[in-house]
């Protein structure tokens, strides 16, 4: 359902107005895990984070009519940005839903680039269910955060681009939430470097895709407890049908090893990544992949933290 | 004392050992500022700092004895990450000194590249006097921070970097500190692109060199009170001699206004530099610079930050 064509002129059509964010060997990382490591650098996307992809891919192929009268998304994070920043860019309305209690941060980092933000509901589902009533209402098109062709094919553009830099990688991993990057890098993979397995690497407190890949089955994210707030969504219909098909396989890591990988990376490649974006790496450096000697890529797929609260600060972190 | 030759020797004889790192247009800073900005990212040397080209264009100069019988440095920061790791890299033994009350940090930070670390004297003076006798004593060859020819050389490749890259930048902007970055890059910009301005900037705590360019002399830096840790340091003979002839103008600016601009570069750069680094930024932000519409370009200098104590988290920070 997303093509070889899909993925290409999802490329195509964003070109430029999201960076090519370079993809780089890393001799550190390399070093400390036995594996050849390339990185590539979403958390230096202008919202800090791949889902603009996506969403912009989502966007210009709205018709004339629905660009017209609006979109709204329910999100309290990276895809809440990406649409905001996209839709202001384009002359495009957007109202973003975010459920009640989301910190201040997110709701002013996403009102920054022009969205109209309100907070409904007391969950992600709640929120949702808030944002397409009002869809319905105003004649507002619904862009979904992952389980969308066009936002999956948006999200393949970040595997295509490592692809045509490196041509031989033997693994991609990439963190997993709602399925929407590892659906896309799964299909990027078997159309432009088949021999390339994909893994998804996600938080054991919101291993339901692990648990939906072993039961053959979507079973839904219930009450997850991790400090990588931007997989907490349960897998969609299609991306679980692309993941099921194509991902090699998922894995499963503990907040202390998530904590542990991403104070590293800013510690010793000065980079700013979140939680979400360092679950892959905490992954292999917990040996829950074997990479010696492979050639291993791996999406940094965000950078935006709040920086007032620091998980390795016990006075002011989130733990 | 430094010509065109041996900056440009010491860019061949370092070339392959340290980054040749990027210098990239910044579009939020640019916009922040009303110039259009250029960014050279130092803090992404292996051991994060620009220290690193100095130290090893010094290391090998070295004679054959001197080389055998080892090195010696005082330094409690990025100069002596420099020099521990690239003597250790060439196998040759290195010391280095730091005042006693060095947070642990520091000294690990050091150690772990192979270097000798003894904590030695009450301040940078006493433990400056340490090492020069415990050179004399063992036959160790002192490698001086800044006030050097050939380190004053090594950094002189910064600038030349950025030149090669971005051949009209109408200034460039460093930290000063001993003035070793800050005379290396008025060399470069004299040799590679005279009418590129270089200006310094410096944390009004520690306003020495801009004292000591009004005052016509070195004017000491007595109990320096900043945040920026890298810039303490009096000028030297040398870098002073530089500096007088072709600086045009030292700028200062307050801590508050240097938290903020690193803050900032964290925040929308997602890249980690420590307070030295963000100096610069912080005096463009402030105003203290006409730049607008000029081509400016800005040396991050170093992203060595100890990431328990963040300045804008007061119940950790430094402040």
């Amino acid at each position: 359902m997303v093509s070889l064509a899909d993925v290409r002129e999802a490329a195509k059509r964003i070109a430029g107005a999201v960076e090519r964010t370079p993809c780089l060997h890393s001799h550190t990382l390399s070093r400390l895990t036995g594996a050849e490591v390339f990185l590539k650098f979403e958390n230096l996307q202008f919202t800090a984070s791949f889902k603009e992809r996506g969403a912009l891919n989502r966007l210009l192929l709205l018709p004339a009519a629905e660009r017209q009268r609006g979109v709204i998304a329910m999100s309290a994070g990276n895809h809440a940005q990406g649409v905001a920043y996209h839709a202001a860019r384009l002359g495009i309305r957007s109202v973003i839903v975010m459920p009640k209690g989301t910190p201040n941060t997110k709701l002013k980092n996403t009102q920054v680039h022009g969205a109209e933000v309100v907070l409904e509901g007391d969950s992600l589902t709640e929120a949702a269910t808030h944002a397409h009533a009002r869809a319905a209402r105003e004649g507002l098109t619904f862009i979904h955060p992952y389980d969308d062709p066009a936002i999956i094919a948006g999200q393949g553009t970040v595997a295509m681009e490592m692809l045509a830099d490196r041509d031989d990688l033997d693994v991609i991993v990439t963190p997993v939430g709602g399925g929407g990057l590892l659906s896309g890098t799964a299909l990027a993979a078997a159309y432009f470097s088949p021999a390339t397995q994909v893994v998804g690497a996600e938080p054991a407190g919101a291993d339901d895709a692990a648990r939906s890949l072993a039961a053959g089955e979507i079973v839904p994210s219930v009450a997850p407890r991790t400090i990588a707030d931007g997989l907490l969504s349960s897998l969609g219909e299609l991306t679980f049908a692309v993941i099921r098909r194509l991902v090699e396989r998922i894995v499963t890591v503990g907040d202390d090893a998530v904590v542990s990988a991403m104070r590293l990376v800013w510690e010793r490649m000065k980079i700013v990544v979140e939680p979400s974006a360092a679950v892959p790496l905490a992954a292999l450096l917990e040996g829950e992949l074997d990479v010696a000697r492979r050639r291993v890529g791996i999406i940094f797929s965000g950078g935006n933290v709040d920086l007032t609260r620091l998980p390795w600060i016990p006075e002011a972190g989130l733990r």
